[in-house]
């Protein structure tokens, strides 16, 4: 039952309840006239204390094309923050207004404080470095809409692998399923953190390899989910200008990948995807986006209790 | 008759006509979804010169809570009034999109000077040190709501009386009717300026005492209405800390308190009401944000003439 | 057929076209309740990413007075062009949530870039000193329910015919159409651009001439269309002392105006037209700004093909 129910962390939901959340996406995708005034009447507060467009965008859209209406805020600078109002205090007065919240907040926990204090769901829209699981239910949704199931996957995932959130998120998320094998590309320095190795891939005995070089394994890969990787993460200036081809997929590297591979990316991209790849068939990022509304249409009108 | 009528002063309307309001504010809190609809093909306008979340919220919700919708802007920087546009030209523009402007301007008299060159009814969100008037009907909704009457009441005002607006728009508001009695606690600096004890207090008879500590009175009051004390407005650091602490209500002092006093606060707030009151249920602050909502549907409704 | 389209340039549109436009919005003032939910389930994106109140409020009103909803951002400050992300990108995400654009940028060419990259129509609301083509639309539609046509007019063009872009926009429209005489009136050194003369006005001869002082042609005149001098603009401050009258409109220039000359500004205005003018029944430039509400609802209904 996730009605009144809030989602800070991915894992904050069964198995199965992400299912439930996964079908009604496919529905709703299906059947979008169906779910077009299921949230009449019901209206959601953005709470942005700092700015993230994309994902502002994207929970707005889905409120509205569920019927429902928004307010709130796209930076603390214009919020009542800025006159030192407590983070539960914001809530407190917020739920008077609104059904539902989606609050991002650049320190971490402060969703989990939100929701403490809060009598309507809150659904965490990013906390500083630490969550952000509409980002993760988005990425599940697009690889069940294409491969239909967790499972029996290779998934590469590339880039800066030690502060990517995301990164974090979707391999703790994909370690609740059955037979995936994870390869994980990045710099040295910028390898996954021990903990999320021994945590979460070791005890659940998730079969999986650390490399430098993308080029070594695409061949191997069933998905290959691409991040960022910043030039002021690297150490030495050597180290970058040596690695940093290794980080951006273009069409030579892409011959070698299967024809049935998939690229993600959360977005926004800067370079490490080249344009030259948008007409690739395997490029599935801007789906992914696509997806990104339809999950959280799916999740608020399940928190809200709108739909069975 | 409140229809096509604006609202810069509480003190624009008749006693008969703010009853009006509250009624109608009584029933939308009762049945709202008998008025769920009532706007529908409404727009308010909200002109915010500066940032306040809460009051633009709290208009935004009620608008969308009747089934009308919202455009406008949250601080000037984004509007063209940084272009050396007048708030007559803007208002005179508005006016050709919505049907009803709620304005927030840091200048005193801004709101009469929109209400001048506007066809469509104006609502002062707050013009500088002035007024607030929706604030003030907020109060007043609350009161009437817990206390059945605005008479026969030994009111408290703690804190700031001086700079704060709030504060002498409810004084003014209160002094409408019979037979209250206010107890003034503030330190000597921030005492509540003279015209108001000459031409409010005096003129009309009413009882009030001026007391600089809440301690001493508290057990006399009906209602407590806490407002902030910034140290900055101190003229010395000794008077600061002498004093500060009588400014904080807290568990310690609430025990002197009667069991049927009401705590309210116009938010958001700092430390002057410590959180360990939150749920004493004698604390209607967040009670009373939520009743601004409701009160401001009610005024809306009414200036539009959509309910009778 | 205007489904589907976008609109970059004014002259993307055919005079058949243009008039599709004008008739729609010339029935949505006659009768606006027919088209109050004509857009029930669309979303407008407003893309802003240099602040612009007027037009942003302009098509949100419009989308929201069409029954439709809008999202979006009104600066860049607070969009993910702040994170590196380009334009095609950022359209290409945008369109997964939206059903049309409005797109304003500072610089020249975004809004065909962005066209380029889009599935769904993009309107452009301001590139750079480049094109506003719905301020040109706004000012044909006022021009018609006025004068009835577009041919036969003595049209003044009054202040900075240099840097203009509304002015260069609205001689290149009303050349597409018979009859026209112009009356270029500026300082030597803001004179209409050379190119504009050759190729928009000799090119389909078209009478004009080029003046320095109002006064000495505003009796000809059928049309005034007054825009801002800026003191800056100007090579040296003689020159400014000595002209800057000159390019105010006031009571006593307009008693040498005919009857029935109108007169038309782009706003906001400063002090080009003096406040004295608001109530003489030829200043139409606060009902112009009216017309803009009205011609954006008829171009995004054509757009979306919800109007035939």
């Amino acid at each position: 039952m996730l009605k009144g129910r809030s989602l800070i962390d991915p894992r904050d939901f069964t198995v199965e309840e992400l299912k439930e959340i996964f079908d009604l996406a496919d529905d709703i995708i299906a059947n979008p006239k169906k779910y077009a005034k299921i949230c009449e009447g019901k209206l959601l507060a953005t709470l942005f204390y700092e700015p993230s467009t994309r994902t502002r965008l994207s929970f707005e859209a889905a409120m509205l094309r569920l019927g429902g209406k928004v307010l709130g805020f796209s930076d603390s600078s214009s919020s009542s923050a800025s006159k030192g109002e407590s983070i539960a205090d914001t809530v407190r007065v917020v739920e008077c207004y609104a059904d539902i919240i989606a609050m991002r907040h650049p320190k971490e926990g402060a969703a989990t404080v939100a929701t403490m204090n809060s009598k309507i769901p809150v659904i965490n829209a990013g906390d500083g470095g630490h969550q952000h699981p509409t980002q993760t239910l988005t990425d599940l949704l697009t690889i069940r809409r294409i491969k239909g199931e967790f499972s029996n996957q290779t998934i590469g995932i590339c880039g800066d692998l030690k502060f990517g959130r995301t990164v974090h998120s979707l391999v703790k998320a994909l370690s609740r399923y059955k037979n995936n094998k994870f390869v994980l590309i990045s710099p040295e320095e910028l390898k996954i953190p021990d903990y999320i190795k021994k945590e979460v891939l070791e005890k659940n005995n998730i079969e999986f390899v650390e490399v430098e070089k993308l080029e070594d394994v695409i061949s191997d890969l069933d998905i290959l989910y691409m991040t960022r990787v910043q030039r002021e993460r690297f150490f030495n200036e050597e180290d970058y200008v040596r690695l940093k081809d290794s980080y951006i997929l273009n069409e030579e590297k892409m011959k070698s990948a299967k024809d049935d591979m998939i690229i993600l990316h959360p977005l926004p991209r800067v370079n490490e995807i080249s344009c030259e790849l948008d007409n690739d068939s395997r490029a599935r990022y801007f789906e992914q986006a696509r997806n990104g509304m339809f999950v959280r249409m799916a999740l608020m009108a399940k928190l809200l209790g709108v739909c069975e």
